[in-house]
């Protein structure tokens, strides 16, 4: 009989569910006491870390640097912009009071009330353009190409790990330009580099486009983002770039002296991914073992565990581990070295094996007396069966590790290539699109839903209107291939479409 | 006539005014308009990421791994530790509604009351405690050693950029034990990476010692610390290390099974630095040109300044000036290549160097045309007078970085620990530190003040007495040296001292 799997329940049988426990499993994070707000453990924040080192890279390498901005933000700027404050009021944590005192009722109550509340930052756009108004006096000043790494706070009623969370760690791009023209293709270039970092270090195919009217960042003249599919065929939106035309810099204040000697707004925009993209990671690549996590991404590229029986074999088989361990590190993986670990946990060879299939390592090397003896290691890869081992040459794993790595890497993003191309389904008729997302046989879900890639007239009354029916939204329109076969006909109103833009259930 | 220096006032005319322009003239931070709040700009920023960087090192070197845990804590959290509460109850920024609602008159207003209050972490032992307390039952999950990087917030009345502002970065690890003495040990350990911090990369030696019961963090059971000397001789507390006992276990619960089977509290540690530091690094070693950054930790080495007179001349002086940073680049400093900018500026030559003078980038050299014909490079030290500088063959230049760069960290560590001891005396009549901590003649008040290292009975009165007539405190007990010569007596009461302390004004 083969072993159950290592996560229950299995992904078919309550997604949701599959995804919280492998959260678990794997350690990654947990709720905390402070409704809304998670705990993000050492193997989560760890994978966090490498993920703000590739981004930050990416950034600097495109001319960004870091700076730090105020978390708190008087109410007062973010009323500027009215179609900001309307987006975010409804999920501010207000500070009203700056200390605690002895209440008459025993216990410490707030005192010391502020005159003007304020508002913990759920993004920054207001007290960032409060300070580039004071920096950007001349065409000279601009462009200013800053990034922010911070803790952001949206009050969410219903949370969930890692996906919507009040407090949620993420990095904000806040850049002003001279032109119009220079502002757009900065927003393209980060919504090129969000689409690289997913497919070429979270091994994540993601579709990038453009934000339809009902879903723009508030006070954006256009959102691009880009758009992934989970296992359960629902879209994830990744990453967004917002082009902020002068609305911003208007409420700001952001004016310059332009070369012409003529007194101008900037423009601008942000850009900003999260925390989300770990539960990206999840829901593309774990399984119902655990997590399965991309090489590229992984905080242990390869963990080595001595197994031995006896007491006696203690010493040898730890003094081998570590000289193992010492090889492996000697290679190279994606320019840096190969991060090893050596599991010195109480557990039992079992257990060590399947606590690291369940936090996702892509390797795991077992090394034990056999081995030594032939001076060989005892290897297994995540993305193969959990029982299916293979004995190898100590030196020539070592040798042959990079190769390893990388073949991993890109198989994981093939086969979510190949999984998100699977259910993405070209559907002209309306019939046929109601049916996609309402499957008639509940007992087999999975001949339906995923991306819908259907005609559209390009009214938001059509889009809403499938949204209220059907809980489905256009993802986005497509920045390549959006165009719809001559002679189509939107999927809700029946009137001529020149789109075709993929539509889903997201989260 | 010699060129006035860069700085308005210089150090002696008004040092805290000195300060905050030095901040000003490097760009490394400013005031924000939320009320205490700083902006840390990008020059300050990337000082503040080479600072994380080393001291994460350092962290991870010692066993530590980086988790987060929530912004906001339950105001009930904080009160379970009572010494702890009464020390953050008077400067916590607290959020009491989680929307903003129209108002009846006009505008917005805080609306959605909470339950119960939260905090905004003044630091984060109740929080974490309360986690611990979850992930611990058996002495098989200690210890626990676990940093997290992130920002908190002391509602502070008079604020100083970096030294005391509102909100500021820090990082803070949390540690749980088996044993007193394991945890004991730690709190040393980490106090020991702190002064080597401090001493082998910001170039600021230190008093490493104990703080006595009046300075204790609140709830903690020692708190030990290391003590600098800014250059108008007051004391910076630079990092400290507090061990809990189990005080903080018993208030979250942190309890486990014993190897015996018994059931025991846990033994915790915490430490801490922050954005203080960058405060530290300004007053120990900026001059009346401004900043002057260790080279270990300054966000560029060396500066590349193209100087041309004539357009015809500039692309030519270009490309020299970019192969020249190539070249720099290749040289290795402290394990890591050596970080070189362009400056590609409108500015002046002038106004180019001084730029760089004031931001404090160690090396500045110029190229130019006849820089060019020589193949050489004219070069300045940022720890020389602004006008030394010093022509040179490029290769040789390039070469002989890596030493120039190390003899200037030395000789910045060696100047700040000449100043230290200038101005460090043995004190044991009371008359004298009288005088010494109110000089008689206010027209020469660079012979007063220091540390004094002056006999004390070892009672808080004494101290409290001291504190309320001269503002001076003692700055801790050292950790070596700390005894007195037999016969001593307090500097206070005349009652036999045991320790002789150094006691001084300070930030």
């Amino acid at each position: 009989m083969p072993p159950a799997s290592a996560i229950t329940p299995a992904r078919r049988e309550d997604y949701a569910e599959w995804y919280q426990q492998v959260i678990r499993a794997a350690d990654l994070a947990e709720s905390s006491p402070t409704r809304g707000c998670m705990v993000i453990k050492p193997w989560g924040y760890a994978l966090w870390e490498n993920i703000q080192r590739a981004l930050d890279r990416l950034f600097k390498d495109t001319g960004h640097v870091n700076a730090y901005f105020p978390l708190l933000i008087p109410k007062s700027f973010l009323e500027k912009e009215a179609e900001h404050v309307e987006g975010f009021a409804k999920e501010c944590a207000v500070v009203t009071h700056h200390r605690l005192e002895a209440s008459p009722g025993g216990g410490l109550a707030p005192a010391g009330e502020l005159e003007e509340p304020l508002i913990i930052r759920p993004t920054s756009e207001t007290i960032i353009g409060a300070m580039y108004a004071k920096w950007v006096q001349s065409w000279r000043d601009l462009p200013i190409l800053i990034n922010q790494w911070a803790n952001v706070m949206r009050w969410e009623m219903r949370t969930r790990l890692f996906l919507r969370t009040a407090e949620f760690l993420w990095q904000e791009g806040h850049t002003a330009h001279e032109t119009e023209e220079e502002a757009r293709e900065e927003t393209s270039k980060m919504l090129e580099v969000y689409r690289r970092f997913a497919e070429e270090w979270m091994a994540m195919p993601v579709v990038p486009g453009r934000k339809t009217e009902g879903q723009r960042f508030p006070g954006a003249v256009e959102t691009y983002c880009i758009e992934a599919m989970m296992q359960d065929r629902k879209a994830l939106q990744a990453g967004t770039s917002h082009f902020l035309g002068q609305n911003f810099a208007r409420s700001s204040e952001i004016r310059f002296q332009s070369r012409e000697g003529r007194e101008e707004y900037a423009w601008t925009t942000s850009w900003g991914v999260s925390t989300r993209l770990i539960g990206g990671i999840v829901m593309t690549h774990g399984d119902d073992d655990g997590l399965r996590l991309p090489p590229r991404l992984a905080p242990a590229h390869a963990v080595v565990l001595p197994i031995y029986r006896k007491d006696e074999e203690r010493e040898a088989v730890w003094r081998y581990a570590n000289e193992t361990a010492e090889m492996l590190r000697r290679a190279n993986a994606w320019g840096a070295p190969v991060e090893v670990r050596v599991d010195a946990s109480f557990a039992n060879a079992g257990e060590k094996g399947w606590q690291w299939i369940k936090k996702g390592a892509p390797l795991r090397v077992e090394v034990g007396p056999r081995d030594m003896a032939g001076n060989a290691v005892f290897a297994a890869r995540r993305d193969r069966g959990a029982k299916e081992k293979f004995a190898m040459d100590r030196a020539e794993f070592a040798q042959r590790l990079p190769a390893m790595l990388a073949e991993i890497q890109d198989g994981m993003l093939a086969e979510a290539r190949s999984r998100m191309a699977e259910h993405t389904r070209a559907i002209a008729d309306p019939h046929e699109f109601e049916d996609y997302f309402t499957p008639r046989n509940p007992e087999k879900p999975e001949i339906h839903g995923g991306f819908a890639v259907s005609p559209w007239c390009g009214a938001r009354a059509c889009e809403d209107a499938i949204a209220d029916r059907l809980s489905v939204t256009v993802r986005c329109i497509p920045l390549e291939g959006a165009s719809a076969p001559r002679g189509s006909v939107c999927v809700q109103c029946g009137q001529p479409a020149e789109m075709a833009v993929p539509w889903a259930k997201s989260y």
